[in-house]
């Protein structure tokens, strides 16, 4: 049962903690996950998409420093004036940004300068927090912890690439032991809906954001899911079948990209005389034919699923399937970062919807009928990002446990791949 | 009432003329529209988005030779061997295509040679139509015509950029008598409409592209829709409260383009000293208040909207009110080229959705529920630019009216301003 | 014997004609090499270091019009007032400019309004010449007339370059007579020079450019020049021996050149089942092994002659042979395009240092010791373009011919392939 | 008196030390260079140009064990084989490289391991040299610190520029005392020289880079030299006159950097409403108008020269007066990083040809008449880059005084500004 904590008249779930343990759990986390790197591996920027680790702790400070201390904690002093606008992702409202991607030229502060700005945040944050009973700006305080669970898998995720661009191989950790000689994945089935007028959008009052809302009707025509991911093996057989060079299986986008990218296997897969091998945290390895396949951009997820006479979900017919199974272990908290062991789909539902890899969907990212934008500086948390994007649901490897749900959105544009990004099919029904 | 002609068990419903004369008819017209120009209009290419005239003149004929002729009549000898090439758009499955930001290089073949090119295909497939009752691939060739309509308001549009860059401010035709002292626009009202599950998508055996089909359920909840297009007035409006300044109206990747684009005012605007001046087909004249805002982009339209306090319209919300509307005349084939005059919108239902501007919706370009795309290579005529842009619904004053249908979609991506592209309004219900 | 022109107190040498009939015979020959291009021919720009035919008539007459005419006639009204921006190329002192990269925008002024202008300066200058004894801005006429052979020689080369990118391989003129089967060149020699102070720069008062004066000393110690051109057998030889693999023959920066540009042979060259093909102003034909190697760049010629244990000639051991060679026949004027036939070296003194090809000295362009440009707007002309680029010299097959002489300084960068550039070796003695 | 070292018949000169000592000092000063900066600051590369301090740290290692150690000691094992090809700037002979441009996503080896692999090769360079009476490979291993030289140099001009681009603006290292209020600097003088035919390059056994070699004949005519360089008060008049605003002034390419780079004052120069400020190794300060201004590319240098009705210095100028004045004191070895205090010039030689700043020469940087460079790798350290560079003469006050000599020529294209260069003025005598 869930613990609630009162906020002005609505309840914050806590999952049983307070707000203040809550807060100081997901903040350590992040730092546990910057742990294993040097100064210097927090220090690059490997790609103006991607952002150095230094610059991800300082961010989700900056956040709850713009967005709570500030405004409530009276006579407080920054830690530092310039952070204002060097540590400013996007918010127009609050002012100037030190541009993107030079983001990477910050050898200072210095990361254990950033550090002390992280305690300095959260002494006055706790401090503030501690001693009321109607908490002030709670909501903003849960918004801001699960934007910083954004940060934790964006920070596995930028630490992959720029750690893929290092010619030493370096693992972001020590590897896990070899993965268990695979069962073979579980044959692929198809799980039907018969269409409906059906709601989907977040229920209730726990934390949402604002993207995920309001919850609203949506009309699906019958339709069937897949059982499970797309593997490796599936891949490499699209692959094997000309996927990278046959133009019909493609977006005109895409095949662009196929051929000024010179994309021949999805991201951190590598030629070797031994076969595929794979950039991973824990270093390269050989692929595992049996794993999800990941690191596909749209164009490849689509272009995989014309190749099997598929199509991919939309996003309604994802959270239909989804508002019923249940959020898997994820195994970034549990010590694993490789995708989970193929576990055999029980009953009705289609497994790992949540855990894997996020899954791309073929909707575009858009509002939701009915959505506002949060008043003020926070309403550019999503909303502006709203055009030319693709939405991808689930969840990943790298995806912190408590923060999956069956409505949340992910978005990214079509090209990208360094996110942990597979595909699940789907088909007419 | 329509006539129609047999087509293997299909009818292919020409309008009461023979699907000869109306070849004639539209090959004529495009001819028309290349009338104006100077061989050397005809050969420069503006922007790689654009194309060359002479290139649309040559490649309409190409999509009739190659999908037409050669693959009925026995014994034909193309024109000329490497136009299969060089007058290929997009076809990957006939084969390499000369590349799109080099058609400014042909200079060979002259405007002569394309023209006696056009003849020579006119020839052989009036031959091949004429003798036969049911007629040998009569849907591509009433495809083909509609794929030539779109490229005459291509050649309109191509020209307008074109003759933009020229410091001499030449016109494309002699300008129209200055348009009347406009009347004031009708005060914009808002046709409200309660929402309901809804057919969208061609209906009926008369021509559509595939992308129209098929017709399919959608949900749409109850909303309002702009009685006209935005106007110039409107916009400046806009413009005069820093609409160009304030990065809280505008989508993420909207801003940037203001900022990098340097954009200040729509495509074609130009301050003077007497205030505003307009590029248009007919040389360079004062923009006219009254007439609806053209040549913005989607960012554009969205910012609009938001400092509206609005929004744009789904492209299901759109279609629903246009499958009511009278489709109405459409200046380009009765001598105008300039947005039509404004008329009070009568009844019960939106004015000017037809002729005037095409109008920005808010909904991604995606195939609907159940599309398949045709098999063979024109399968790549729409299916492969279903990601990143953006549906446009009406059409514009540069639109054949005979093309116009309430189910029509067209689409460019979001930061296209060289289409006659303008803003409609809608509000939740 | 040189018939002259008094010209205040200096001589204009026109060779036995007026300077009107100079005039005349000089414009006459632009008009005529433009004569076999149709007007889209005229109009296309292919790249941005290129014009079009269309900019160059109308520029050489904007270059009258601005520094002879307007300064002189009074009441000269120009031909249209927007030629002063749309057809100035860098004369900054003369005031703005139509940007380079954009001269292939400008389909009007059509062909014949640009002939018709050429026709006004023509008739205008003319007036102001005839009737006067000593001439007014004489010198500025023939500078207008030598920079009119450079715009000759620019609009054959800029020719050459863009039907180079059409798929259809159109010649620029009808395929000359296939060249005779070639007798073997002559074996290479080297003439040796003991080396001095000597002096180079232009002697006298017959016409020269700015860049080529004042005549000054210069010190070079004993060197070797090579008899003839390095042929194309020679090049190949050097291609067959890997030299477009080895970075060890190239500068640093033409190692970047050739990877990044992918250059595997001069330009125009293609590799076809029947061996190694070049694009000629004729058409397509096979290399011909021992005429002159052509369109090569710095890095190329620069490469070759490390390959050939050599190097290439400063331009005071070029000038110090050339000044006291023969002028030879050019083939320009005489009929031919491609190179002329490899005639034996008579005497003592390198052959075909004019008229061949255009060779690359190891000279970077800079200003002479006591260099002064010319003042007001004709400073530019050659003043500010002396840094970065190396000198050439001799002539190629289309230099006008009364054009050259051992004095002329032809300057391009590096990289630049598309002149007809070759190489002729030298060793210290 | 100089110390010297057998070699094999020919002597290094090592200053009265050891190779060994001298060895020690040289890799000991870079260290010291290093030290003040974090693991961080060694790490991030500001620009294609520069590199980090870490790459700088192992490269200099790399070149002493590749060009030293691996071909003497028997049995040697590389510290890390990789390294071949991660540290190897530009030596194709050697192998491959690592691009240039990600030299900044080596976050990995640490500064740590860097400074481990320095040591590692210190112990076996040391214990090669140690024990024999004739050393192997002395004038590699002199060739070795004098790169290290050139290197540190870079390490003090990539870090300026690096924490240049930092909105925190650190210094280097603490602020120097405040510039003593400084003395108006002398009165520009003319030194005059009355031309000869004169030698240039390096004399005698003592270290020279091969590019600065065979001495050899030059002419010149009669020209002066400034007494000192142009000041920061100069260089403001310039621009207070409209130096970045009138093309007139400037080459073509310059005036195309002026615009496309916004190019308003020297780099490092920024406005406030205290005046012209300047980022330096010690902090933001105000431009002290009597030192000599710096930063300046080839294009400014040139333009200034031209304002000021003079000219740049050729290269052969500028040495002839510099062999007969003294090397002074540089700064950077006795504490200062700012240019030197202003000394009025004593005798007859113009003053602070060394020390202050690099200057800006006329001359192209080309191989000296006879040149040829070392067989093998070394071959690539100079040879390949004599291409679209210009020399600069002097040494700056970042450049090692040890380093310094008259025959030293350094260079850089035309629009590089984060070098310590500046200029000095000569006339036609």
């Amino acid at each position: 049962m869930m613990a609630t904590i009162p906020l002005r008249g609505k309840q914050i779930h806590t999952g049983g903690a307070t707000l203040a343990e809550r807060y100081r759990e997901v903040r350590r986390t992040t730092e546990v996950l910057a742990a294993p790197l040097s100064p210097e591996d927090c220090t690059v920027q490997s790609m103006p998409d991607a952002s150095p680790v230094k610059w991800h702790l300082a961010h989700t400070s900056w956040f709850f420093e713009t967005f709570v201390v500030e405004p409530r904690l009276e006579g407080y002093r920054p830690f530092h004036p310039e952070y204002r606008v060097l540590f400013n992702s996007y918010y127009n409202t609050i002012g100037a940004q030190h541009p993107r991607p030079a983001r990477g030229m910050i050898s200072r502060p210095s990361l254990a300068e950033v550090l002390a700005y992280r305690e300095h945040v959260d002494r006055h944050l706790l401090a503030l927090v501690g001693g009321e009973a109607a908490l002030p700006r709670a909501s903003t305080i849960a918004l801001g912890l699960h934007h910083e669970q954004q940060h934790q898998e964006l920070i596995v995720t930028d630490v992959k690439h720029m750690l893929s661009l290092n010619p030493l191989h370096p693992g972001y950790r020590a590897a896990a032991a070899a993965p268990a000689p695979a069962a073979v994945a579980e044959k692929l089935r198809w799980h039907t809906h018969p269409g409906a007028v059906a709601l989907i959008g977040h229920e209730g009052s726990s934390f949402s954001f604002d993207n995920e809302r309001p919850r609203h009707r949506t009309l699906v025509e019958p339709f069937a899911l897949a059982s499970r991911p797309v593997t490796n093996r599936e891949f490499l057989q699209f692959m094997q079948d000309g996927g990278y060079e046959r133009p019909d299986l493609w977006l005109s986008d895409g095949w662009d990209a196929v051929r000024t990218q010179g994309w021949q296997a999805p991201l951190y897969w590598s030629r070797s005389t031994d076969g595929w091998q794979l950039h991973t945290l824990g270093g390269t390895r050989p692929v595992v034919l049996e794993e999800p396949v990941c690191h596909v951009s749209y164009f490849e997820a689509d272009a995989f699923a014309r190749w099997a006479q598929a199509r991919l979900p939309s996003e309604s017919e994802w959270e239909i399937f989804a508002a019923r199974a249940p959020v898997e272990g994820n195994l970034l908290e549990s010590g694993g970062l490789h995708p989970s062991p193929l576990c055999a789909a029980a009953g009705d539902s289609p497994a790992q919807l949540f855990g894997d890899v996020w899954e791309w969907t073929r909707s575009a990212y858009a509002p939701y009928p009915g959505y506002q934008p949060p008043a003020g500086a926070l309403g550019e948390y999503n909303a502006k990002f709203m055009v030319s994007q693709l939405v991808l649901r689930g969840g990943s490897c790298a995806t912190p446990q408590s923060h999956l749900r069956a409505s949340y959105r992910n978005f990214f544009p079509p090209h990208a791949r360094w996110q942990f990004s597979g595909i699940r099919l789907a088909k007419d029904g």
